[in-house]
């Protein structure tokens, strides 16, 4: 009898466990294929339309080519040197990128060491940690102490007429710093970039090369200290430059661009191979006119974070070229006048403010776009203080206005409410418009003449 | 009690009923979304191949579209730049070849063409079926006639110290070529692509690059109408050339050099760009020089047909760069002296006769090697005769020996059992000891010097 029980026990057990299974199985199995189902659709749903594009004569696919692996997350910022796009409204989680991307913040020890190698104060740009991660900045700053030099490498992509005002920031940065180090400068203009990412002309892309180095030169380069030079025309003018690209074109695969850049099997080639044209100039022995024989001169890049991923690519090949790893220095980007979480573009004009915007459109862009951190009322703004974070007038302050105390004042007298954002507007207007004006000025005097002089190849005096 | 053996049997049929709803239920349904998914993956496979097929051909991939997959099945002879293999020991089927390329045969009509606008017999290697396939000849001999003329394209992978007797085919054709009609010639030495796919160093590269030019020159090339550039030096001399190579690399995809090539994901960048720097020379517009502002002068490019796909490449990008489709002129393949399985190669020294081989050399390793088409004994072969289908001996004789009527003459003696094949190896021996001594002889006095002439972009006159 009491067997019984417990077989009956048992058999109930046994029926309630099963029916639950069951229910788990009828739940999840479909649910597990389904997932699997949406994604074929939706690669299907890709394909097809890839297909069709073709299919009516489009090219092969270049749309497509910069979508790939490194679509962000939702809640992660996207980096790369087509796109930028922060996930919060307080801009690129820069702490967060120093992690991703392995290179080291610029902290106070550094800016101490550099003031002690250099005697000069850290520029303003780098005390605000604008230009925030670096790497190897110490080895180059150990090197400049025991009295080797370095060479410095910028450049420019030049994919549009007018320059703005985030474009200036690298290049004011960098004369800075051959200002201070006394070095020689390389810039490079990437038009052979733009004519493989652009839908331009090849003429027009050398046209804006030209156009660009006006607005460089501008900023008052010393031509005696730096070498500008469009790839389209300096790869046909040095065998050696072209030799180190072919070199290290020689050590990266089609597999490590597609990993670093997101490359796609559509991508036209010169695409896949543009890497090693912004990685050679890196290396010193890319300019035997500059640098006779040495290989190894150490070689410093300021520029935005984004442009990363070519020189981690560049300081992986470097020891398989005799060269020396190029040291960085990275800087956040310039916001658009809209808000910290794109960049300023130069393909949205009401985003961005340009170095041949008039005073009026100048006061007019700042005042009409640039994003407030204001409150809602003035009575409301006075109660709680507006927010310097995300305020673009404030953050176009911290990159152009050099006066720590002016500056520490207006955030206080702005987050406790008693300065509006219209003042901090008026500010700005009152900085950048002498300063784009003080630019017009001075690009009006750059000739064709002395664009060719920094497009010449030749010694420079260091 | 009853009623809980009733409970029992009823729980235990219920079990029963569950276990089995439940098998149904793992059996059946993944296998119905299994079957959804299976069609979703099939589907996909479907638009994948359609969609590399369309990227391969490209937009207006005529050419290309005959051939999509180059993959050689078992019975399929084997012909791309870095590999040739034949199925049959007759060596390669070229009139499938002319099919499979979409090429033209050079038939009796286009030699009667050819006699009729140059007023010279065609070459033997013409006449002989050697170089046996065309693309556009007609219109370079439309054109000829009409008073237009072209430049010649040629080139060499430097990729060994010595060249050897193949190499020359190419070479001695086309210096027939420039004497007939008197046109220009450029010969690229792509010691680039040599650096690319060899485990060599850049300056070994570019050292034999040197050395090969003086077998080149020696052929008596004419220095006011041969411009010889190898890549790594030239590149960095000419602007517009790169230039070129650019334009070429915006309007081919990796998918369309993966077709072509069969190149992997795991090749290096450089690799996969370079078809496009084997395809500039094919405009005019690259030798600004040469050409001025005419970038429409027609090219015809003698070469041996593993060649062909990267000329298939350029013919299909070249009206995005404004300029001509290029003719050529394909040749056969210069058999091993093992056989006409494949080529004579020059990283096999006994599969070839070089052009630094000692008189002795050449006598031995004929008289070793050459693959004879006689039979097993004199008694059989008297009886049988040879095969010159097979016979080495005879095939290079069909390459040297000019004298149409000696040559039938051989081959009939031949066929018929008369001779035998050392008499083949001793006429072959009497032929090739002079030709390959007086090369040698010239080759000496070709200085460094003289191939710097020959290096240097400079106007020709034509």
């Amino acid at each position: 009898m009491e067997r019984l029980v417990e077989k009956a026990d048992k058999a109930e057990k046994g029926i309630e466990a099963l029916t639950a299974e069951l229910a788990q199985v009828l739940k999840a199995a479909p649910t597990a294929s389904n997932k699997e189902i949406e994604d074929l659709r939706a690669e299907n749903e890709k394909l097809k339309q890839r297909l069709s594009k073709l299919e009516t004569g489009g090219a092969a696919g270049e749309e497509l080519s910069n979508e790939s692996e490194t679509k962000a997350s939702a809640d992660e910022d996207e980096v790369n040197p087509w796109d930028v796009q922060a996930a919060s409204n307080k801009g690129i989680d820069y702490d967060k990128l120093i992690v991703k991307f392995g290179s080291s913040k610029i902290d106070e020890a550094l800016l101490a060491r550099f003031e002690k190698v250099t005697g000069h104060k850290p520029h303003h740009l780098l005390r605000r940690g604008i230009f925030f991660s670096h790497r190897d900045m110490n080895i180059i700053l150990n090197d400049f102490e025991a009295g080797k030099k370095f060479f410095l490498y910028t450049g420019r992509g030049p994919s549009s007429e007018a320059m703005h005002l985030g474009h200036l920031i690298p290049f004011m940065f960098t004369k800075w710093l051959q200002d201070v180090f006394d070095v020689p400068l390389v810039i490079q203009l990437t038009d052979d970039e733009k004519f493989f990412f652009k839908d331009l002309k090849m003429e027009d892309c050398q046209r804006l090369a030209l156009e660009n180095t006006k607005d460089i030169i501008a900023l008052g380069f010393d031509v005696n200290k730096t070498f500008i030079f469009p790839d389209l025309t300096f790869m046909g003018q040095c065998p050696q430059f072209y030799q180190n690209v072919v070199r290290i074109q020689k050590c990266v695969t089609y597999n490590q661009v597609k990993g670093i850049f997101g490359f796609d099997d559509s991508c036209p080639i010169g695409k896949i191979a543009f890497p090693a044209i912004q990685a050679a100039p890196s290396f010193s022995s890319s300019f035997p006119f500059i640098f006779g024989d040495n290989k190894t001169v150490p070689c410093l890049i300021p520029c935005a974070i984004d442009q990363d991923p070519y020189f981690r690519m560049t300081r992986d090949v470097a020891h398989r070229l005799g060269g020396l790893k190029p040291a960085l220095l990275h800087c956040s980007f310039f916001p658009a006048l809209q808000g910290a979480q794109t960049k300023m573009s130069a393909s949205d004009a009401n985003s961005s403010i340009f170095l041949t915007d008039t005073m009026k459109e100048i006061k007019n862009k700042i005042n009409k776009y640039a994003f407030s951190g204001g409150q809602a009322t003035v009575e409301e703004h006075k109660e709680k203080g507006g927010d310097t974070d995300v305020d673009i007038s404030y953050q176009y302050l911290t990159f152009f206005l050099e006066d720590d105390a002016r500056l520490a004042k207006i955030k206080q007298d702005y987050t406790s409410g008693e300065l509006l954002s219209g003042f901090l507007k008026k500010e700005l207007i009152d900085i950048l418009q002498p300063m784009v004006a003080a630019h017009q000025k001075a690009r009006v005097l750059v000739t064709d003449e002395n664009v060719q002089q920094f497009f010449t190849p030749r010694k420079l005096n260091f």
